[in-house]
């Protein structure tokens, strides 16, 4: 299977499952702050969707007794590609077989990334019609535009913390077809963060290492707004609603995401980007490499990082902080 | 009692009252969408705030058989402002006495400018803090901001229809203290609008033209936006509301307004206009006059203006379309 | 060769050639007002870019007896897409063969589309660092931000008028793998317009139909920017330079784009668009049609679309308006 | 005199005079990037104004041995408030004289702060249309929109630093009619800083305690935006001019301003602030105070003030950081 082939097999980032212990709260963010919609329940999840999802759903929220990352979902672009990959992840000795896809979504194939991050492909995908009242003005549009406080327009991007950054970006881009467009090198050569990209987006993924040498733990899950006006005002919001701003507003050096970071509450890590998507049209893009020197010059406006960015992740670690 | 007096004793535009034939609708309009909250109610009416108004409310909705528009009030910028302004109006003949004011207002004279627009004159005000769930995070804001899906800021201005024009803007200059700062003039020498400023703002209060010749009707009244970008937001809200928008988003020649223009459920216009505030600092500005000619080239950016922005004005006037 | 290798095989649009009857007018209008810098010029042309832009030039700017749109390229995912691509065009009856390709562009292969207009097709690229006054202040950005009146992030799309849409788009679909996103229906049936793409953008190039029914016409080019913000900037500075705003700025009703329209001082018809990218993520889409009625309702936001947007196109058309 | 009297008595900020040590540099900085015109020079000076500008100038740059601000004029409400006003400096003991006025500016009544700031009042004013290459295409306008990479619109406040801010802003109070609107209290019961207005935005004029002691010195002059957009935009031009941002962008608790700080060429600390104006309508507006643990939370949305605004101040003073 040439790496040709494989580029364009992954759609795109599809679901993503985010435990909380404090799930009604957890909730009314994602609902009534972000504006997602409810679109199904079962057992201790509930199924949510932006305006601009045409699938059933693109968040699974579940009460659990931490905080943290459970299943991400990837589409294919094709029934071929679904089975072409099944095929590379199963050479790679990483596959772990079939099961009823969730709500909304076809027949699943699960597997775990190095670090163990347990993972999804899927190609089939029910696309039904948005109740009434949830019907857009605009028939190109998924469905009605929510208008809520920090509306969100899509799940943009996830950030996992893995113990070895480069062994999960390789088995990305190699099996799973993933490109890298932006990485971190220390000065020990060692690969700190990698952001990889499986469309025209410029990133869809990205790896960052895990301080505490710990594996399966979440840095933060990202939405595209639609304007840095969106990013303003929600940053508002979340003031007015005692909501967490760890950082920002401000503007990432690396992939010049313009960003805001909040907890939601059950103490994960949520970005708020924009723009919508910065394109990479360029098939033969060289991946961009960020030295320690060139990092420590702070983020591209010249904020300095703060120290939670890069302690904070869930589920928490015992032992530190 | 010279004009240089005159000049600062009116403070701002306080509070208008609408009236509306669809009450429930029009309400759900001004609280739902615009995000206003209620505070008081009586009688048919009930009394809305924004979130930036330091008053106890600036829009008095009252259910009534026709849209249109009820009593306007202007607050003065002292006690001793309200009564030299009280003296002027009763020199000019146009007193009407005084009654008990609104909720949260205190004694007020009442008077009519010569197209018979009802109208109050006040110094006293409550202020109160709010309810502590409308409490806003930061001191210096007047309550929470309320991230509804159109928030406006404030109570910006209104625009009267007048049977003549020029007779209502010299009476605000003269008797309320009232500048021009731009004017619309016709071939013929006729004053087809005038805009006119108590503030730094460049203007607060407009007539123009009612071409069917009726007395106390009403163009629209102006809430501002934060941003330009809440007014484009407000229009897909708008959309998605089945919310009739009339035109624009655009930018007016005329004061350089960039506005949104709809009807809110009961019939009235409504405009949503930014920069929240156009200054004009200058003491003695020059009114700026325009021509038929001029007008004839639309709107800043060359849009037309549409047939009903000169012809639709609330209430409706029976046997004209 | 089926439809699923198709679809990868273009990259993107890389380049457009625009003719002018007054070129010195048309590169101040690219270079001063929207930020294109010139790299190159040969002959009657000079090749301008973009700051986002990764290759030598977008924009090929050439003096002409008449307006008009010249070639068109389109950078293939890889050599051997490119091979792909050539063989299919060969089959389908349209190639013209191999050329030299324009400066800073490998060999590049030559067809024309069904209604005449000429095309390229290449793969190599020379990539080549800015000049050190250009250089960019993050290096993971083509070129240093030029901070011009009107600046521009990206070409972002074409739209060609055609003597007969639903043929170049099945050309379009069939033999060069791009997906119809959304079109226009007529009560007749016939297909009055489609929109397609290559990429996750939501289009890259349009066909409309031509009502002269000539052939090798341009409706207008499309650049994208950074905000909707800059649209409206744009727009104050288009109104105080002198150059004819045409339309907007408005959101379509189809493709949702936020838009501003203007005629290069040669008389092209210029887009400026935004957001930067709307994605259509999924792999599956369904084309979305629009009905003469629907479209009769006009812009998003309710702006009827103005007369000359239907009969303006380039070159003009002798014994038409 | 009564406080009713004195408080509309100054119009405006009207001007500020900046000293600099890099003066090719500086003008570079306000010229090409801020896009203020030159209109004017003489001897070390040029005199510069933004497209918003009525008065002949707002910016007087000057070459000097140091950075620091050279005189601050206030333009008063008509002739008679100047005669108020110098009347009450002189029975404060802080008047110096007439002395004729810049270029553009009539004759003028010299004073200082009790700090020590040198100070103008004036009334008249030369308005003189600009040169046809700079007219406005809207005849509200001072002149054409520059359209520069990080265009102003206005200076709108000058931060004094003070040895002792209460005297200061008393002195503004009592004797210029400006009104505080909100400060910073100490434990200690000391006011720290002081912000004050002469008209219906929150603040013309702002007092901090200078750390070292010295008198005379500037923490910073402000120029405001259209739009927080503007802002954003700023930042990355600054950033690919090596211009030095200090912080932002961000949005201040105190008054809520929008801002980015950078330090001009010359070594002052420039404000970009939105929106352009905040209103404060309310004629008896309560002063808001911060107290010390309500300032260590830190900015608007979180971020911790740094280091170098509480200690860098131009004039340097030999001897401190």
């Amino acid at each position: 299977m040439s790496t040709d082939d494989a580029r364009f097999d992954i759609a795109h980032l599809g679901y993503v499952e985010l435990f909380t212990p404090t799930f009604d709260e957890s909730k009314w963010f994602f609902t009534e702050l972000l504006g997602l919609r409810e679109v199904a329940a079962d057992g201790d999840s509930v199924y949510l969707r932006s305006w601009d999802d045409y699938q059933h759903h693109s968040l699974k929220l579940t009460a659990h007794d931490t905080s943290g990352i459970g299943r991400l979902g990837y589409r294919t672009s094709s029934a071929a590609a679904l089975e072409r990959r099944v095929a590379a992840i199963e050479a790679a000795g990483r596959g772990l077989g079939w099961r009823d896809g969730d709500p909304g979504i076809g027949k699943t194939y699960t597997f775990a990334d190095p670090d163990g991050h347990p993972m999804d492909l899927y190609w089939e995908v029910e696309k039904t019609a948005p109740p009434a009242e949830f019907a857009p003005a605009l028939k190109n549009q998924a469905e009605r535009y929510p208008g809520a406080p920090a509306t969100v327009r899509r799940l943009d991007h996830v950030n996992f913390l893995a113990a070895d950054v480069e062994t999960n970006g390789t088995f990305v881009r190699d099996v799973l077809g993933g490109r890298p467009t932006e990485q971190i090198r220390l000065n020990t050569g060692k690969i700190a963060g990698q952001w990889l990209t499986f469309t025209n987006k410029s990133y869809d993924v990205v790896y960052t290492e895990d301080w505490t040498g710990s594996n399966g733990r979440l840095h933060h899950i990202a939405f595209a707004t639609d304007t840095r006006e969106d990013i303003l005002r929600a940053a508002d919001v979340f003031l007015e609603n005692g909501v967490h701003i760890e950082t920002g507003p401000h503007k990432h050096a690396i992939q010049q995401t313009f960003f805001l970071y909040v907890y939601e509450p059950g103490g994960n890590r949520i970005e708020f980007c924009n723009p919508g998507a910065r394109l990479i049209l360029d098939p033969d893009w060289d991946v961009i490499e960020w030295t320690e020197a060139e990092r420590s010059k702070g983020q591209a406006w010249g904020m300095k990082t703060i120290e939670t960015f890069h302690t904070h992740g869930t589920p928490p670690v015992p032992g530190t902080h």
